[in-house]
């Protein structure tokens, strides 16, 4: 839609941010191990060589999109578990369960990603290395929430950080943006049943 | 292992249940769509021609393995929302949520390939159908037991429906029969956590 001369540095309008978006979606949409950089090339209107212009590999733009997931949910965490942070471990609990619903919509088709990787590679074990830390340190916050008094002590803790951090990730399942629940609704009834439950208050 | 001679109608231990189990296992692993019937004779050890005595297509196995899933999950809620059940809607949806995470970890492997069902044929589109057949019927079950009074009336109940299966769903994502988490100890901790909350009572 451009009259302007071919230019050198690839197409004007594209950056490395717009390729790693529709590439994060064509991953999503496709699987990462299916897709090729001819695929990435044909869905953007670009040549390969203009593509390679600004990304170095597929890889680098899987590690770019499950670092964007990571950095940020690894920051909802670090904050609520830094030895200076305020509030009981319960406050701090469900804060980062209601910040990271907060992330996953805002970051979901990279969060969906990060959630679909199995180690097949370098980069996608990085991921999963990072994942579990965050499962370990949300397990920790859930026995610091017990032993506090403020959490129940009749369920395994383990097992209530796997079923809280899959409530949160069961999110991308059907979230839709363009739907009728904003983001801020999700995440009031999603932190109110998991720490208040459904059944109404006596 | 065996020194048995050959017979005409496949290798002796094969019936049909078998071949499904492998077939599902190998199209979790694989993606449906990448799995050809090549591929599950190779992993079975089987001629084609043997497998094809027992089934009739690639197809024909995935409904087999949808219908599993979705028989067991529709006679969960069908058995709740009956006009003669008994007990309070507050009770049922309990139940319903109870019985599917027992159904979700005895069926783990079909309910897991419904899950991942995007549509792609007339099977896949008759089980995205039954599937969404189930959810009106648990949004239902939510909206009566917010009549009763028996549930939070301040969270939308179609939200709160699609909360409660996403938690669900999401065992298919971690669940390990080989864990140290039985069955009962999953739905008791899952159903607490979605009807008490986490919070400890009063």
């Amino acid at each position: 839609m451009t009259s302007s001369p071919p230019r050198r540095r690839g197409r004007p309008g594209y950056d490395q941010a717009a390729i790693l978006r529709t590439a994060v979606e064509l991953f999503n949409r496709r699987g990462y191990d299916a897709t090729s950089m001819g695929d990435l090339a044909k869905e953007l209107g670009l040549s390969k060589a203009a593509i390679y212009h600004h990304v170095e590999s597929k890889e680098q733009l899987l590690a770019a999109a499950l670092n964007d997931a990571l950095d940020e949910l690894t920051a909802v965490v670090t904050e609520a578990v830094r030895p200076e942070a305020e509030g009981s471990a319960h406050e701090r609990l469900r804060a980062v369960v209601r910040r990271s619903v907060e992330v996953l919509i805002a970051h979901q088709p990279s969060v969906t990603l990060l959630l679909r990787v199995r180690g097949n590679s370098e980069v996608e074990l990085d991921a999963l290395q990072r994942r579990r830390r965050l499962d370990e340190q949300l397990a920790e916050l859930v026995s610091a929430a017990v032993q506090e008094g403020s959490l129940r002590a009749d369920l395994p803790p383990a097992l209530v950080g796997r079923l809280l951090f899959g409530l949160v990730n069961s999110l991308v399942e059907w979230y839709q943006p363009s739907g009728s629940d904003d983001p801020a609704t999700v995440a009031d009834a999603l932190t109110t049943m998991a720490f208040d439950g459904l059944t109404t208050p006596r």
